[in-house]
């Protein structure tokens, strides 16, 4: 019988403690279309892994589908996070895969799902045994609070040109779940934001985590060898 | 007069923010020698400037010149760094030029100090004006607590396999200034602590500020055209 590796013990474990509450914040870094890397922020949707593969955990986001980071994941698949749980002095640096599935319908932005690389095992399982992207992609912006799904309703891509912050005043302050619908304005910016949120899939396959918060410090590395986790312990 | 660039300023007073209290973590991303994205925690330890050039800020930080990041920035200098501050929810990513300086001593690790481009005009106003790395590398290096020194004094280089944690009892948990050495062996580690210790600069170029702790959110790109700032309220 396969498990969830330990490192995924040990990312929640670090949760759990009382000072990381809410560090559920990490960076991911891509390299952009001119080959020079580019980090921000992310927020942590939890893990999924494909059925029965709990040793082949996925990480869960979401972005909006006009971001350049978008496009940047088409080229360039591979990515790498940096995971700083101050509370408990922990990294976890994770390498990996990253995979971007945004809506499907007719015209949305994105481009489409990023290709899945032959060595993102884990997508590949999910991909090949039919696993249901959208209703996932629902299920996660359905979990967001009114107020963070709006930010997917602003009628303009993230990082353009605004002229003037008084046109700020007139997008929408939250964005309800689709059973609350109150009015037509609000069926209308629930179907933008959901055509611009975009999901956005981190499968990792080198896991980094060095403990500067016990004495002497701790570092080990977790590489994944065809679905088996390799543990190493490094120099910190 | 040109004066510091307002970003340094919102840096400065988001560190100021009560609940950001420590917060001089960010991660810096670079390209490793595959076209590869990488991703780490940073410790900030201030800005510094070119004399009588207050609009050309650079960033302090330090690394070990046994890590893998010099080798990566030895042949691609490009970088980018992400700081989230919690407290305030206010996200700095700043792109830019990375300069590593290591220990000039002959066979001293780290390949000697990162080449200077052309467009990281402050790294190269420095440079010109004789500016003195080696003193400002003695400066940083003895601002560190003597616990953190010590993990410059580790014998074997940060990542390399660990036989055993056993090993790590033999290293020094301490390592002082070098006024305080009172035996052979403190003064030893000094030596080679300071050996390993490289002096870590990063240049901005272009700076993106989201603040989302203020409704409706702000965000403001900072991009340097010759040395002149230019600002744009965009998207958030």
């Amino acid at each position: 019988m396969s498990s969830a590796p330990r490192w995924v013990e040990a990312i929640n474990k670090a949760l759990g403690h009382p000072d990381n509450n809410g560090k559920m914040i990490y960076q991911i870094a891509t390299v952009d279309t001119n080959g020079q890397p580019r980090v921000r922020s992310q927020v942590h949707r939890g893990f999924m892994e494909p059925d029965g593969h709990p040793e082949l955990p996925v990480l869960v986001t979401s972005t909006d589908a006009r971001t350049p980071k978008v496009g940047q994941l088409h080229s360039h698949q591979r990515t790498e996070l940096a995971w700083w749980m101050e509370g408990s002095q922990d990294q976890f640096r994770i390498s990996g895969i990253t995979h971007i599935f945004p809506s499907p319908a007719q015209g949305a932005p994105g481009n489409g799902p990023t290709p899945i690389a032959d060595e993102a095992i884990a997508l590949k399982l999910l991909q090949n045994s039919g696993f249901d992207w959208e209703a996932k992609r629902k299920e996660t912006f359905d979990g967001m609070k009114p107020g963070m799904r709006a930010s997917w309703a602003i009628p303009y891509p993230p990082g353009t040109f605004l002229p003037s912050y008084d046109e700020q005043k007139k997008w929408p302050k939250e964005v309800p779940l689709e059973q609350d619908a109150k009015t037509d304005e609000d069926k209308k910016n629930i179907d933008f934001a959901f055509r611009n949120f975009a999901l956005m899939l981190f499968e990792p396959v080198q896991v980094d985590w060095v403990a500067l918060g016990v004495h002497p410090n701790q570092r080990i590395k977790f590489t994944r060898d065809e679905g088996v986790w390799i543990e190493q312990q490094v120099v910190p």
